[in-house]
């Protein structure tokens, strides 16, 4: 069904049990040694997976990025600090994010440069698809999954941050990686016994247009609210685009909020205002959201 | 639940996916770089995990055993041929597991034995109980949950071979162990968003009697076999104790059950018998183990 | 008589053959797989070794520091960002060089401000000291070996950089990290056969003066080229304090010195001028400094 | 000068330290994280390295050699149990020593046989030579370097153990292994920074024959002793071909010889007798050989 859907069979398709794995060991299986991965600062390998690539051997080479997404200028940068051979690590892997963890997305015309620009220097493009769903389901979205199959080496279509109880299926495009990559799988801890539990996520999703479905309902409980907070005037970090929106709210309103609702304070924008994070899921009821809007329009209105 | 059945409230518990994953997070989390583990050379660590512990930076100290039980005598042996530091690794940890990997099982005061020797020589014991159900439920078992909870430092009660559609619940505890642990299942990739799906499969096994109802009738199954062939003659690799037998066969009838059922030849024995492995689970039906009996018998009688 | 030189004898010397070598054995000796090290972002560790820490499974935070030195509340800012355990990697150590990667050197009230912060926050202190002679002996040091005895946690004492042909001397004052620390070295391939090689080059440098004497010929090299450059009016990268200087040039008289002289160009300031780096060390004689001098007063002349 | 030794410039050459440091370097730098390096139980990786392949993240499949030397028909086992893939390791090297850890060679036909079958089957054939001079200077011998250069796809030539005071030549003669490989030498801490040193110690031994006559000499002086032992009717655990000899001695024997020299008692034999392993080096006198002798002749006719 994946395949049909990626409009490809010449491609390796692996099942695991949730983000970290996945990042894990694609980056393992394909590094040698002395090769490192470039990251955006905010990429999830960089700060959230509790140093799971160092672990297994890899340095990143992260990149301030303000909205989460890196460019052909970003790995440029990082390419030109890393000429001194062999005192340095060889950057041979771009990670990137879609959506990012600020909310944004890649534009095909983004991805088509970074694709480029990687196979002239012989590096590898991943991408992360934890929030693939979100991404290609955002109103801003032009990538379709046959574009990706195309771009990109390697990359994985998450289930758990879109419906599924747990899964994450990596697609393998590039024949070079494919050889032997269920020993990493295994080696990793990753090679279920009833590795149905994961096939049958996957079959749910793709059979009908669950997974699209899933995604959309996701993206628009966040669209919702961030029209509400535009319509009151407020800024953003990041354009919202996906189901993660960072507002940036008087802390005043933050403090009110934070006494019904759960959420991070993100970032400290200046004495008064401070970014926050939203997240929607598939399983948020428009219900919830009105009544968040009620909160802000009234903590607002004050 | 799980702690009322080990009859101590004084330790940690940790879910993950498989018995892979938890062998590799238990031993990296424990031993320092330069520190290994002894196992049985046919310790599922030291064979079937392809190098996973390898791949978390420690040897394995094999030794070999017939039967797949590490006796206090074996880790002697190692410890003897570990005296030349720093030249040499440090043996830190015993690690074995129940029931084993050829089918037989521990007692009490096997066990007493080495959680004696381990205190003694400061050695962490480590039961790998992926199978623990299958002992725990055998006919000759004398061991209870609470003696574990008393004897070893860690070890950990296997779902996914008893019923669970994936799932090991670890259980530390020493208390030296249990700081930071949650760190390592991060970083290894086995911390999953929707830990619920773990938590359920135990909340079903152990709320009532189904763990071990489960495993004494997956006991029972290969025990009838086994049965079938003592009457018939046969003997066994090893005393047939859990749901998986190896008996030694001819190998014309090895032959003739290879073209209805499906099974590894374990070892050869001589010219003209081998040993096979046959194992049972909690979903054998009692008329597919009546079919192979009959098989046995009547390809026994040609 | 290192041991006489830090006016202490309750502390463990080993010697290794370079720094990098040091760097990762005395990381991966101390941290356990999901714990971090601190690193300014010029740090050696963090840029020129290759990603050996990685290779050893650690990540190391990096933070920018503009002269090379880390403080106090850059500590801060990376244990605030580490807060969401256990999905982030958890900061264990403080790696600090003296002098540093760009030629400047700790003051005493500094090192004392680190070294209680890392004792209330459970932290320890590691000096590379790979290039500890330039720094002990610039006209701006007020801190002696007695001091780094008593204010870190472990250290090392740089040979190669200082006059050996090889050889760092590694200082353990943390009773914590002493135990079984020798068999780090074998493991590591740092363990030499016949370790009077390193042995002997320490022998040397600290029977008499000659460490010092070493460093401060050195330093006095690089701070009459130094002298020089003010005189001329130009500024610096960071203060001149040891025997790595970062003058800020013209790009023409650059272009010029990059005829007869061999240094890297370190960073571009603006488009007409750029920092170079220039090291001197224990054999470079003073009339190829006034050479030097010369080209510098005649190349800006023009 | 090692090139034209070789009788091959088409090969890469680096140098390193010590016998650990290029075993774990050579190992990491060419297996993937799932493959595994097969050795006899003897070898020096499998047991004298304080665990530095696995620390580096690699299984090493062990097989029982009585006399130090692998066979064809030792790795034909070790592939025969790894079938399963991907739940086992895949068998991707073969390590030998040469001379081996007990004293013994290998001869030209071994070697080609081996070298062959590793062709065959995919499999890198890497010599440890850290005691290289003294197999090829054994009476025994009938390997040239010549044949090394064409045979292994990697080895090194030990210095360490010949007279240097520290230094193995690394010789790459497999294109595919050729690249990037210093990388990996200043990642494990083995890129020198006055790596002349190292150069130094094989320009004095190979400028002449030096490193021949010293491994001749070493070898005459283990000769001297096992004749007279011979000559008393002891048998020997291994052929005594090299500087390295395994005497069975009569307990008694050995009590009188421990209050005169140094050596290992290496293997009990009997309830009588056991194995005791004397070592001869490029330093060791002939006068010293002599009254050891004299000794043993003394000792045995009480």
């Amino acid at each position: 069904m994946i395949k049909k859907h990626l409009g490809n069979s010449n491609l390796d398709i692996h099942f695991v049990s949730g983000g970290t794995q996945a990042n894990m060991i694609i980056i393992s299986s394909i590094l040698r040694p002395y090769e490192s991965v470039i990251s955006a600062d905010s990429g999830h390998i960089n700060i959230h997976e509790a140093g799971s690539i160092e672990a297994v051997g890899h340095k990143i080479n992260s990149v301030p990025c303000s909205d989460g997404k890196l460019r052909v200028e970003d790995i440029e940068t990082i390419l030109s600090q890393h000429k001194e051979a062999p005192h340095v690590v060889k950057p041979k892997m771009v990670y990137i994010s879609n959506s990012t963890e600020l909310g944004t997305i890649y534009k095909l015309d983004e991805l088509i440069k970074l694709s480029n620009f990687c196979k002239k220097n012989g590096l590898y493009l991943f991408m992360d698809g934890a929030r693939l769903g979100s991404a290609l389901c955002s109103k801003n979205n032009d990538i379709s999954l046959e574009n990706l199959a195309r771009l990109l080496d390697i990359f994985y279509i998450g289930g758990t941050k879109n419906g599924a109880l747990l899964g994450e299926a990596i697609v393998i495009t590039n024949d070079e990686l494919k050889k032997d990559f269920s020993y990493n799988l295994k080696q990793k801890g990753a090679l279920m016994s009833k590795g149905r539990v994961l096939g049958l996520q996957f079959a749910t999703l793709f059979e009908d247009n669950l997974f699209f479905d899933l995604a959309t309902h996701t993206n628009l409980m966040a669209q919702k609210i961030a029209k509400t907070l535009q319509k009151c005037g407020f800024n953003f970090l990041c354009e919202p685009e996906t189901n993660q929106i960072f507002p940036i709210l008087p802390n005043m309103l933050i403090k009110k909020l934070e006494k019904k609702y759960s959420f991070y304070v993100w970032k400290k924008i200046n004495k008064d205002f401070s970014a926050i994070r939203l997240v929607t899921s598939w399983a948020t009821k428009e219900s919830a959201i009105d009544k968040l809007i009620a909160s802000i329009e009234s903590g607002h209105d004050i």
